[in-house]
């Protein structure tokens, strides 16, 4: 596998850049728009073809460059019918899978963060993309854009927790400069997930957050919903 | 091997964690004191013993944690002669070693940047801590601290970039949110050192940069010249 990682510094966003070795095949993972040069210049000289853009979800915090990814390199968007987004090329539900050369990526529905939150898993390789479901020693927020702590806290004691132990697990965000994480140490070491803590725990802990609305949410949630389309 | 890449956001720093799997002996390269409480949570969360805090360099923009690594865990300082520092615990030269569990960490002379710049190559996991010597798409700048340009063009040259193409080459820093790159890449794209570029276009380009100081030299450098040392 071609594998890279890639920080929006602004946003402290994950971006990853996943191809397969031998057919050169390669898909881009929550790619964010002022980013995009940077992105399509290292695939093209790690000689990938981007075959698709794949979101984990409706992002609050940036823009998608997914639909730009698209018209300059033909990559097929990819979308999920609960995000409610149009202009999507695939569309996979729960349990679907995208085929990226010999990579299979499996979207594992994971909603509570926003209500079509996906995990991307690449089992053959003991990863998995979890956007804001995990992140490290953290989750995303539960408090707009149909964001429920029950909900997060069932997909990710249901549908990642579960993934092996040593599954390493890559985040939408990290604010504090720390790259992935593993089943283990967030099953051991979550604050909010983790070392036993039960729902009712989980959800006391969400409801006392106070925090400001993302600075960006009125232009990010709307363009994100188009998949970051430019009105031509 | 246990692996972990960590960024200081505010100097844009990456600091790694090595660890051998089994054994649980670790090393932290390039550490930045006010990151030093993540990273020895990390390391305990982890279940690793820290041995050795290692230096690619005397850096000029950040202070190293290994003084406080070393009080706090027990780990050995390990320095290089040309430095000029004090307090190391193990003194490596050119070609030397240092073994984390099974892992070895060998030492390579790579001046220009500095005069006593080292790149720790760890060959049976094909990888190489490259600090400032090679960026991604980049390279330290020569002009202070014994910088060198011709030096460094060597140093790249002979000692990096004879390294397999498929090496990857993890850095001192990124200022874009790369995360890695290979020898195969910046001997193509490298746009100051690579794409066949000669030591005459390379000290040509790096006089032609006109680079404020970093802002915390006065600090750092002599901080860094004791491993970050605390006065008692």
């Amino acid at each position: 596998m071609v594998f890279r990682q890639l920080l929006d510094p602004e946003t402290s966003t994950w971006t990853y850049l996943v191809g397969d070795e031998r057919t050169r095949d390669a898909a881009l993972i929550d790619g964010v728009r002022e980013q995009v040069e940077r992105d399509l210049e290292l695939a093209a000289q790690l000689d990938l073809k981007l075959r698709f853009a794949i979101e984990t979800h409706i992002h609050a915090d940036h823009v998608t460059s997914a639909w730009i990814v698209k018209e300059r390199t033909g990559a097929r968007i990819v979308g999920t019918r609960a995000s409610g987004a149009t202009g999507a090329d695939v569309v996979v539900e729960d349990g679907g899978t995208v085929q990226v050369g010999s990579l299979v990526l499996e979207a594992r529905s994971t909603p509570g963060h926003t209500d079509s939150c996906t995990t991307w898993v690449l089992a053959s390789e003991g990863l998995a993309f979890t956007g804001d479901a995990v992140l490290v020693r953290g989750c995303g927020r539960t408090d707009f854009q149909q964001g429920d702590a029950r909900r997060l806290y069932r997909s990710v004691h249901e549908r990642i927790f579960t993934l092996p132990d040593d599954t390493l697990l890559y985040p939408g965000h990290d604010y504090r400069g720390r790259t992935v994480t593993t089943v283990r140490e967030e099953r051991a070491f979550n604050p909010r997930l983790g070392g036993g803590r039960s729902e009712q725990d989980f959800v006391a802990i969400m409801s006392a957050l106070k925090l400001d609305p993302p600075k960006r949410i009125d232009v990010a949630v709307p363009a994100n919903l188009t998949f970051g389309r430019i009105a031509s």
